[in-house]
């Protein structure tokens, strides 16, 4: 399975990656990669904003959850240049910005863990996390970490 | 010391692991496993639900805490098949979904922590996170999170 | 570049670690130390309290994000003995107790990525992840984690 055939059949084009300052968007140690919080942002702009339950619907929600996957998955190209060169997703954590007494946190999350599946298969599998809070960076209404083994 | 006459000594009997859709309860990368967010759930259901300092009390927060932990290991079993395999416990990040202005948020993480210490002695030793938030998936009042080393 | 020297330079002395009870501040496996989250803390007591965009100026809350890190660094120190054996910081993730609303929970954080980068240059930086919360332990109003790779 070419993983690059993968995002074409799923009409995904990752995006140019955004340089930041003071951080890295990822660290490579041993085999594995941490990827920094992703953000809904395309073009250097976050395209959906507020909080699920509230500003946000929750297809919104999951919307802004896959854009933080393709996000990350540009991030992570940039550093290993083959997303092929993938062997398993390890973890990932799905932060919600979701208004107070929302609890369907874990169905923004399940967009993403999802489209990881659907691209990379069993090797997208992962453990996760879905935890709510009241607000994310630049009013985001998802940001999504990973950490990834490559080969 | 064997660890599953430490769970007996607890009385502690670990649960069947539910089955989860597009992510995985555990994924292991070399010798680490990394363990999803537990939620206080027992036979599939959460059983104390709301905000720690509002709908609930500080010790009703603190056995949801000992219940996701219960959980986690529960996974992890079922991951690596002995549980006396733990080499240590790496990692522990406890989210406490709380009410507005409580700040005593490790306290309901202590009890994660002193189960992990009962049970495993020095090798339940971890370093840990303890964070509030707002509200959790399916309106939980702890999520809990694991890294662990195993031989 | 000795590390040590780095810090007098920035007139920055490492506080004792205080004693945590059943928990680690550090837990090493492998070649990497997980560093518990670190609160503002001077001689034990949180020196600033408060969410960020209501109780705390967002200035006062990156002095609290640096004192996190310097914390975190002490505790580094008193497991590896020497900061020079630090290879890379791997991941820094900041939690911003924040007032309802506010969205430059990156801002606070870039004060601790950038006293890393500081210290240490290019090793110092960083996959991260900068997330808002209503309340953490102990009313503090940044809370800082952190991943490094030793040799």
């Amino acid at each position: 399975m070419d993983i690059e055939k993968r995002l074409r059949e799923f009409k995904i084009i990752l995006p140019e990656v955004e340089s930041v300052g003071n951080y890295l968007l990822t660290r490579k140690v041993g085999n594995l990669v941490y990827i920094s919080g992703q953000l809904p942002k395309v073009e250097g702009r976050i395209v959906f904003k507020g909080r699920v339950g509230r500003d946000t619907r929750l297809e919104t929600g999951q919307k802004a959850a896959r854009i933080c996957v393709i996000n990350a998955l540009a991030a992570l190209k940039a550093e290993i240049g083959d997303l092929n060169r993938i062997r398993q997703i390890v973890h990932l954590r799905g932060f919600v910005a979701s208004a107070i007494g929302f609890t369907d946190h874990h169905k923004i999350i399940d967009a993403a863990s999802s489209l990881l599946v659907d691209i990379f298969g069993d090797a997208g599998k992962h453990a996760r996390a879905a935890v709510g809070v009241v607000d994310l960076p630049l009013g985001a209404p998802v940001e999504i970490e990973m950490i990834v083994e490559i080969r």
